[in-house]
């Protein structure tokens, strides 16, 4: 691993995306810094560097998302993970998604804490990814950061989110695989987890399943099994799977592996993955068409201000919420055509 | 009323307006239905009749959004409480939004047919409204209609959603006042409605609570006023409120009524309602101006040609998604900036 003193910033994208092809984690991280950035000049060399990258990304990685609310042992449960498959000598990149980042920096570091031998691990990377607030942020980053780690050679990309706000869908687009986690003994409801996620989930796994909860988790696990079964069934074919776990007894982690494994034999075989990853590729490049033109738009030169009128203007109600959109199109959409 | 043989379409819309203001329910439906047609004409004379609406609306109606999967009783529901309203001299409008309705015609049709008296009634109108697949269709067709009702005079709009889709966000953000019907006995999940929705309703009534259902309801009743309490305090301090009631036996309807008696007296006394349009109208504006920038864009003349091929290019992988969007705003935003 290279250490700042003897980092010397490669001026030619090749040498770095050569550099980041051989492992080197700390040009990773600048990609991926570069990638975040607001700065024209950051943006243009992330670009580049992208170019490098396969549009497919790998098809030898495998990506899951990994969702549950705070509490529910996200980080022990991905650590485990990730010792079992660096065991194996695969490479394991684990991208943590935290919309309340921006309030509380800390979570992001106790998660680094609490994942500390992962996070020493040479074959894993873990790195936090801020939210912002750009239009659709989370998603362009986090799915360039995912190619940006299939160049680096990661073959197990793991995108964390806490399963509450709009991310997760965002995220089951950019994914293979989507496990949920629950804690047993209470709804689903009172862990915050979305109705819409449940649908998302190809496996839900009840985690903290050791001692008195043993129970509890077996009850829970009926039950989402029975839930499961109301939803259409997957384009794949795929009947998602509950199973119950613990992390601290290392209770049917193997079981729950399987779960992942069974999935990627099934769905490779069948071509499922890359046709999905065909179609997310389209979405995604429908959504990034849908940022550039409203934003081309909205950053033109006397926009903010005609906005701020035009709002006052229907506060004062001199203007239709229809008129008044009718009238900004007019004046800063008339080049259309 | 004016039947078809005595029907002459006014050639000033003036007169159009007059005769709506007027409470020619004939005009206000020949009114809506060329709000939602696709012909630009139509359209035209359509935006022509809006700009006679007070861009506010009516602050002497209120909009209530009224939500619950089919079975749980919402004609009968709405049958009663159309009922009492027009009784007491109001004009009541009821429209009905049935994401279905393209594959089942019928139902919507049936609806009607239960809300049989209702539909009689001379102070009451029923209208369904096809969600069709126009971006934000659903959204803009129905605020309009809103409008439009509210320029015939009426003082209780009544939106109907069965609760299962998008759908529901939208209207909440067009009416004053959210109510979801649930049955007794099932958990909210086996109806089909999306968590979010609970998190929009100021008040939830279980419905269908005669017999032996009572001691469930009450059941029901409990779990979900425990439920609503985990939810975030609403901006104008409204606590959401729970009741039982049967439009069978006319158990409780009264109760239930109440609610939005006080609900409004609550929130008109303290501003909230007027604020709260002035909102939906400002969102309202950038909706409908993203609308007007994206469908300007891909109206372009070749723009679909070129699309398609660049889809071709991303699904043989000549082509990442980013430089896929990329070229394509490249080749037809170019006039912008």
């Amino acid at each position: 691993m290279i250490n700042k003193q003897t980092y010397v910033q490669p001026s030619i994208i090749e040498d770095w995306v050569s550099e980041i092809k051989n492992g080197n984690i700390t040009l990773l991280s600048k990609g991926i810094t570069l990638l975040e950035s607001k700065l024209k000049q950051d943006k243009e060399k992330a670009d580049q560097i992208l170019s490098y990258c396969s549009p497919f990304g790998s098809l030898s990685s495998l990506r899951i998302s990994i969702t549950g609310a705070p509490g529910v042992g996200k980080s022990t449960f991905i650590e485990c993970l990730g010792k079992k498959w660096t065991e194996e000598g695969l490479k394991v990149a684990v991208l943590a998604i935290d919309p309340s980042s921006k309030n509380s920096r800390g979570s992001i570091l106790g998660d680094k804490t609490r994942m500390e031998n992962l996070s020493k691990n040479p074959l894993a990377f873990i790195r936090p990814s801020p939210t912002g607030n750009v239009l659709g942020g989370v998603n362009k980053h986090t799915r360039e950061t995912i190619l940006l780690c299939e160049l680096a050679g990661f073959e197990r990309i793991i995108v964390e989110t806490v399963g509450v706000g709009q991310s997760e869908t965002t995220v089951s687009e950019m994914v293979d695989f989507f496990i949920l986690l629950l804690l047993p003994g209470a709804g689903d409801e009172l862990q915050g987890i979305k109705r819409g996620i449940m649908e998302l989930a190809d496996a839900i796994l009840i985690t903290k399943a050791d001692g008195e909860n043993v129970k509890m988790a077996k009850l829970a696990k009926a039950s989402y099994a029975n839930a499961l079964h109301l939803f259409p069934p997957k384009e794949n074919e795929w009947i998602p799977r509950t199973e119950i776990c613990s992390s601290l007894n290392n209770y049917n982690m193997e079981e729950s592996w399987k779960i992942a494994d069974e999935f990627f034999r099934h769905n490779t075989s069948n071509g499922w993955i890359e046709q999905n990853r065909n179609n997310q590729d389209i979405a995604w490049m429908k959504e990034t068409l849908n940022e550039l033109i409203l934003s081309g738009f909205y950053s033109q030169s006397g926009f903010e201000n005609k906005y701020e009128k035009i709002k006052q203007a229907i506060s004062s109600q001199q203007m239709s919420a229809f008129e008044a959109a009718e009238m900004l199109y007019l004046t800063f959409g008339k080049n259309h055509d």
